[in-house]
């Protein structure tokens, strides 16, 4: 006898056919027939699977506590949670990632899968839900409404400690860089015009202290995210939840999370509010801008090699063009600045989409989330490919670097102090008309002496506050 | 004697292994490599691939009868094109749809995997480039400059279209409707207040409207991106490439793929703007503020069923609620709703790249194409999903629509010309204020007659310009 | 003898008339025909003018302290920083809004007429700079690159600080209305769709309690602009500054301001970053997002009279129609809505002038400050004229409420944990399908005993969680 | 006796007491109260004046040839709209840019300043609406909902002509530099790095077809708001209008504005729908981010001057630095970039707006006109500034140009054809490696002879398409 391709399930709509071999259920089938959008699943975010059973167990655990759930059911559904945080049967989460319903289908996808998968452990078939009911047992207590954001909340948290770790290694990697090039002097430049000396490592090093700010901004941004509207039920009243259900269930999403969560004050108001999510979301953005702007400085730098500014090299990682031979392009920098560019346009539709929330809910969550996920996954990724594909590689041309300084005009601001800014700008105007050097100017006008001239310029006065000492 | 599991090619970074069975090349390798960003792959834009197939056939072609390729290379070229014009090979193209190198690496996977399935079709082994060269003979005249951005035109070109079509599906639905609801009167409304009658079709009628001046706008917007650069090479001047290979490029691949394309008159000034992609975004985000909007429409007026607007009602597609029993939502509008504000943050990435173009060369175009890509492909899901899944099954609560109109206030409006502004503001302000009927109270006060309010409040002459015939 | 109409000024550009009574100098003026972009001057924002002199201010009495400022002009400049402080001669503050230059212009602006009214309570002519210099002086150990983005903060604080206050009246007004509210019976809604019952005064509690987050975010976003970089100089090295300066003139700038300034640690670092002004930009975005989601709502509760929710009514303001009799809108919450609109628009004009900076200065500060302080100009107006003109005025139409939630299917949520959610849901079914009352059938089928009914739909059960007492 | 200070109006709100001397009432000042949000009234554009002028002055002509104007009447209208369109009585506009009520205040603020004024013009005193009443005759037939849009697309046109004006001067600017540099062999560089020769004449005349093209996109885009709603009235069914109406009003409105407009086919689509401002700030931010491109290459072009690319000179218009001595910036092109940057902020504002609309109308159209109306203004400001104050003073500096070229690894890509890509790419490595020239190599290789390799070197063949003629 063979096995039927087949079980039948029923909803509100009737009865459907469900494959026999699949975990999910008739209301994961039709929200995988009513959003057709984009082909990607929501399998794609296993931060969000995981975080989905932290939910589901802690709520079973909490429901079990309450004598809503027996034993025999609450360690079933615990066990299949646990099969989702070692990462199996993800492949079950089919939902698109572009989805209406609020994340109701995504709910329902857990919900299924988990009393699918339940009903396996406790010896019955798939679909049997008499025996453990997706809606009654494993979603009791709970509404899409509170689960779902309080889901994303804590996938969101495990996506930016991620993030934190890759900012790390690129931080450390522009460290190495500062400290390298510490000895190396050159010009430094406001409104890309030659301004006054620093050094090389200097400027890596004022890179590596803004990822550092940033890890840090996302440290305090993901304070906001731990505040979750579990109990909230459908609109934060607390309809059908019994009263000790939240902190019960908080307790044991803070064991099973590590995350140090807690129970919004107000769940009325964190039901509907996005609030956090679009602060996050410009945080994130704020890391964007930051990156592209050292990514821009990186491939100015390395530009040339001979028509170019030329300071630094980056490492060659592949052929630059297919048809100018010997050309390499700042290839990386440049995949960085890209993903910079794709997390601000996500910023812009997290913002539309909390702008969009009416009444009760946000019905617009599922675009946030995806927004906030690919530009947490995406940026995660620009930061370690940036640390090990470039700035590990990158050498600097000493030599040049130091010519440029001994040539400019912008050491006479080093003797403002001591010829006053208007015979200062004289000299520069001198150097300028006549392509002559600042030092012979100010020897030849007898304004200091070259004792004078070489006391002041050396490079640990230039590139740090000096005492006046009239030399 | 087993096969070997690698070949070895070279570059100019080393030798490196390649997998013996695919069909791109160490180029392509390096590639995935140096950008693995997102995990997805170009592939997922098959109007990508094929349109590189047609550029890089009409090359073929040309540089033919231009003497620079012989009848056999050209063929196999022309065939492995060909292949990719069915839809094969697609799994090849292996490069992150966010890649830095301006499209090189795309240029290159094409040239690599076409180059190697013409070998193939010559009668050599793959990677035997000595009898035909992915970068000598694929790429001859070309440069991924001219080639990369000519390609996403075209693609784009075919993705709008499909778009355009999808489009006209959901203006069908809204027409539909909008006949089948031609003789419903209902209240209009301005600023959510109640204003003044007009007929559900109307209303219908208008979204079909707006969804047809979209399909306009896209369809002048795509005249734009008909200006290709091929012949441009490295930056518009045309280095190494033949006076008269710009034109007989352009005939080929006017016939390959049906486009009317043109050779933009400045090749210089082709090459490194970027302007047709931002117009085209912008129209796509017009297009997608209005398909919001159309939504907001339809979830606001099938709100309810009891303490909302209740005028219509949208088909249940999926149960509504985890906790709510019967609860229906309406999924479908909200997912376009989502799609939309995609639309728009990507168009904010689009916006981004552009102004970030350099000198003689937009290093950002990958991520222009891929915002493109997915607000195209996306918005063409949302329409059709729109059209069949919501408003072809959306039908109108008649009766209670008249009674609104019956019962409202606003009508009074119709007797303005006949009674006065300021007897018509009384009337307004003594039903609201007393929850009378205007008709009431117009009679009470005398006004007009029972027959001449009849004359004046009859559908037909509520709902258009109607002269003023003192009843 | 009659007075001149001009003063000879002197810069690298020649010389130039200055109309003899102005207090702002050559540089100003150069400035002022440079940027002849929105006719609107920086004096619009006093915030800024008194930033600007708290620093110039501290400068002096940092430099007299290090010797390199004598008594008599420290006092003089103090003096007219006080002057300024006062709020005089802020019309000679006539920059352009937006303008090239990093904020040199504005920089030498403040000089300037720091230094002519220094001049003339020192007895001199304005214009005799050999007695006291604008730039040789007032600027001594500073530079537009850490004046002007210190000066930007702290006026931006004292921004925040009167938006934060305005935040606070609205805060106010509607915790006021969730205490008048609190018994009104209501049905929630989510996705527009009926949910289950909740109080008005808990909808209104909401929105104070998304006030007090925003509060508390700005609070928390300030302290971010407390690090300044003065003793940075032109890049942050501090070249020409005394190494003392620094904490000097934080020491005095902390007194003058009141705030809690702090150096920045790295000034290379902070001399170009634009970190802090982003991540704030993105705050007032949120706080943006969330009074349109409020503003919204009420404009959709208040909807009507007749044809809408009609929950709620907002006062009249002013004559809604110029055509339609009676009809008054909700124009309060429209303004509101549409400074949102404008606030968010700046928030990507910040990103994108943060995301150019280039190497060691971020030369668009000015079109920064400009979006940032509208937008926190706009919000200030906008969230008094909200309390005063629309909350504080609001009205429930309390039987109509009520009588919905009687009426609604929303209320077998309740029933759920006692019936059962498949049982629920045939009720609810039944209850759409027949117009029906959920109590009715309820009855009729014989779920329920009346006595159970009335019990578990008490108002007080139904809008909050409660033990599940099998009645 | 003493004139009286003020005189009574009435509304729905009660009496009101008006300044004696103001041409506005009662409805314009109850706006003046509700909307204390920037300071800046609608008066700053003067375009909108002139449009509602025409509007009001076509209408009343066309209510006249209706029967429902007696000549006396529209003649005092339309000599008061005369004045108005003569730049008088602006600056009794007195409402608020950003405003509520969906434009309606501006619209009752046109009425009675037009009809106070043609009071006076009939021999009354302002306020005595017996005699010709703002409501009833001024804006007879109208509603602000067609009034509005009417009169923001028609002041748009207006502004947009400006605009393009504007634009051509800059177009000039920039072709006469393309002349005047047309020898003038310099690097072209993609992606930063060092590409192949081009002329500097070729790069600058890029950006004057860059202009070109936006000019004829804004021509394009303003013929999409050439399509007006008059005779809409309250929804767009033409209630209370009479059928001749708008036919007639559009006549006369054509005459009036010498604008080829149309009356929109379906008048309800017309009267809700914002696509065309959508479409258009989608133009003005294309417009905007290709300024903002080619001021970045200016300011690379001209960055230096020693530590630079140096390649021009910007004339110098200020001072650059309140501490670096003869520092000169490129202040020019750094405020129009942030013009840009404020435009392309303006375009997500608008998008915000657009996509709020509900039902039958779009209550933000103020937002929307006022974000339009500064995109218009500044860019055209931004246009002229560059070109007078900048590009036509800018100078190469020809001999540096000409060395980068003669010293470039680039000009290898001539060589390709010739000596194959391999070949060449060895060239360029050896070249990279040792610092030699091309040229050296190449001869000491003897892979051409000195003969061919200036044949192939020389200007003209390096910057165009050229025939393979083995040399």
């Amino acid at each position: 006898m063979s096995t039927p391709a087949f079980r039948i399930e029923h909803d509100l709509l009737g009865d459907r056919e469900v494959p026999a071999d699949v975990y999910y259920g008739v209301h994961t089938l039709r929200a995988v027939e009513n959003f057709p959008i984009t082909g990607t699943t929501i399998s794609i975010y296993p931060e969000l699977i995981k975080a989905l059973a932290c939910v589901k167990q802690a709520a079973a655990h909490a429901n079990h506590e309450l004598g809503l759930l027996d034993a025999p059911r609450c360690d079933a559904i615990s066990a299949a949670c646990d099969e989702l945080l070692a990462g199996q049967l993800h492949d079950q989460f089919v939902v698109d990632v572009i989805q209406g319903g609020a994340g109701t289908s995504t709910n329902m996808n857990a919900n299924e899968v988990i009393a699918n998968r339940a009903l396996e452990l406790l010896g019955h078939a798939k679909g049997q839900y008499q025996h453990l009911h997706p809606n009654e047992q494993v979603n009791i207590g709970q509404s899409t409404n509170d689960v779902y954001p309080s889901s994303l909340k804590i996938a969101t948290w495990f996506g930016i400690a991620g993030l934190v770790d890759a900012m790390e290694v690129l931080r450390v990697s522009f460290a190495r860089k500062a400290e390298e090039f510490k000895d190396v002097l050159k010009m430094g430049r406001t409104q890309l015009q030659d301004a006054v000396p620093m050094t090389l490592g200097q400027e890596f090093g004022t890179y590596a202290v803004m990822i550092e700010e940033d890890q840090q901004r996302l440290r305090e941004a993901v304070l906001l995210i731990c505040e979750i509207n579990m109990g909230a039920t459908a609109i934060g009243t607390g309809i059908t939840a019994h009263p000790d259900y939240a902190p019960l269930v908080l307790k044991h999403l803070q064991r099973i999370t590590g995350i140090p969560l807690v129970t919004a004050p107000n769940l009325i108001e964190a039901t509907q509010d996005c609030g956090a999510f679009v602060q996050l979301s410009g945080v994130l953005k704020r890391v964007a801008v930051k990156l592209s702007k050292i990514c821009n400085d990186l491939r100015l730098l390395s530009s040339g090699p001979r028509a170019g500014l030329n300071e630094i090299n980056l490492p060659a990682m592949q052929a630059g063009s297919s048809i100018m031979p010997g050309k390499v392009n700042p290839v990386i920098p440049e995949v960085v600045n890209q993903v910079a560019f794709e997390v601000i346009g996500n910023d812009i539709t997290v913002s539309f989409a909390a702008e969009a929330g009416q009444l009760q809910l946000n019905a617009f969550e599922p675009i946030i989330a995806h927004s906030l996920f690919k530009s947490v996954a995406h940026l995660r990724s620009a930061c370690v490919t940036l640390a090990t594909r470039c700035v590990d590689g990158i050498t600097a041309n000493v030599e040049h670097l130091r010519g440029l300084v001994a040539n400019s005009i912008g050491i006479v601001t080093a003797l403002n102090p001591y010829i006053g800014y208007a015979n200062a700008t004289a000299v520069a105007q001198e150097a300028h008309a006549t392509g002559g050097s600042v030092y012979a100017i100010v020897l030849a006008k007898g304004l200091l002496t070259k004792q004078q001239l070489d006391e002041i310029l050396r490079p640990e006065v230039l590139t740090r506050p000096t005492p006046l000492t009239r030399p």
